[in-house]
């Protein structure tokens, strides 16, 4: 599996994935699941892969093709986020149409595809893609979306998670997520990538790797043990109704 | 769906369920989906049920039906809980291929269970029972099973339980994983209904509804938020390389 996480905040934008696939427990690799696109100045693109491994690699791949061929339209010369939302949706769909005829087959090749970032003076704009190509836009109410493994890491993005945080403190907030997932599922795994994309800075992030000897991510693993087990001792004993 | 959580510890066995069933969204209803059995000084049994509505009302309607008509094996006769574990399994799978011969279609009417209980002077046992029958069996390593809506609640359990821990703050640390799945799965609802049984007690534990208006399920809920706020806050902020 995946998990895959970004979110849309007044500051900026943040994606962390992790970089963990799997066919069956006994072909375990380390793939990349995070893609940027861009030019300085110009416009940010970046692209989180869930799903089917063939089929995120084609949706990368056609979209690169169509730019090394300067094909149009293509991911450099679409006018809008919105427009590079569509453009990332239809080459998803067409890639899992074309490998089956049988539509029952197609979940087999499905992926899902969170798709952000900025353009010229336009708003930044973060779009979670669906395989049938259609997609759906964060905001200030729901400023976060997740593919793959989400569930484990979703209650601390649900209670803490606001759209006004400043971008320090949501890659914490995130990093906690991420370590919830991890420590709770194996199907999801170290090393991460993160990428903090500042508003209107058009600027392409360097974005960065936490490996298994990161010493923050590992402070943050330990100290979020003890703020959870404090947490508990913390909390008043049940009423005596509760232990009868 | 639902969410039920058992614990099986040093000091005794703790079980929780949700209260909430739906067929779609527009079709939602409080059922219980936690049933004991039992008799003072001779055994104590409960079983949590998530899953096809019909199935698990079917399993508890037969398995009530053969103390009934006294027939044998039932609940009260069965010697060991590893019996006790059998003969749900067995009822769970015979009503589940009782209401299709098609097997590819006996995955709509699946249900899981988790049994637990003590029977005279043997160790108290939990069970979680899968669709086909079979079963496995909860352990000082592993000393917790949850059925449905789990994922959401797991890594609170993952983090803080152990097998040692005292009832009161393993009830404490339940009612957190509840928590955080109520706030994140609208699936999932109140009421809740717990129960606590001490060890070697062999007393039928009256069980508590914790309902919409309890104040101590309540205090959790704003002093949990509070911990994960301020834990958030304490940690301290990311070094410059993640940022750039």
């Amino acid at each position: 599996m995946t998990y895959c996480c970004a979110l849309r905040l007044q500051d900026g934008l943040v994606f962390i994935s992790d970089t963990r696939t799997n066919a069956g427990v006994d072909q375990i690799s380390v793939f990349r699941k995070l893609y940027t696109f861009g030019k300085e100045g110009d416009r940010f693109i970046a692209i989180q892969t869930a799903g089917n491994l063939a089929t995120t690699q084609a949706v990368i791949g056609h979209l690169r093709n169509q730019l090394t061929l300067q094909e149009q339209p293509n991911l450099y010369t679409v006018n809008t986020m919105f427009e590079v939302a569509q453009l990332v949706g239809r080459t998803l769909r067409k890639i899992i149409e074309d490998v089956t005829e049988d539509t029952q087959e197609q979940s087999n090749y499905y992926c899902s595809l969170i798709v952000g970032g900025q353009i010229g003076e336009a708003e930044m704009q973060l779009y979670n893609i669906y395989p049938q190509g259609n997609f759906i836009c964060a905001t200030k109410d729901t400023p976060f979306f997740q593919i793959g493994e989400s569930k484990y890491g979703k209650p601390i993005l649900d209670r803490a998670l606001t759209y006004e945080m400043p971008l320090d403190e949501a890659v914490r907030c995130s990093l906690i997520s991420f370590d919830s997932t991890l420590r709770s599922n194996v199907s999801v795994g170290l090393p991460l990538d993160t990428l903090i994309y500042r508003a209107d800075s058009l600027k392409m992030p360097r974005g960065k790797r936490i490996t298994h000897d990161d010493e923050y991510f590992q402070q943050i693993s330990k100290q979020w043990s003890e703020t959870l087990r404090r947490g508990l001792h913390e909390i008043p004993k049940p009423t005596e109704d509760y232990l009868e």
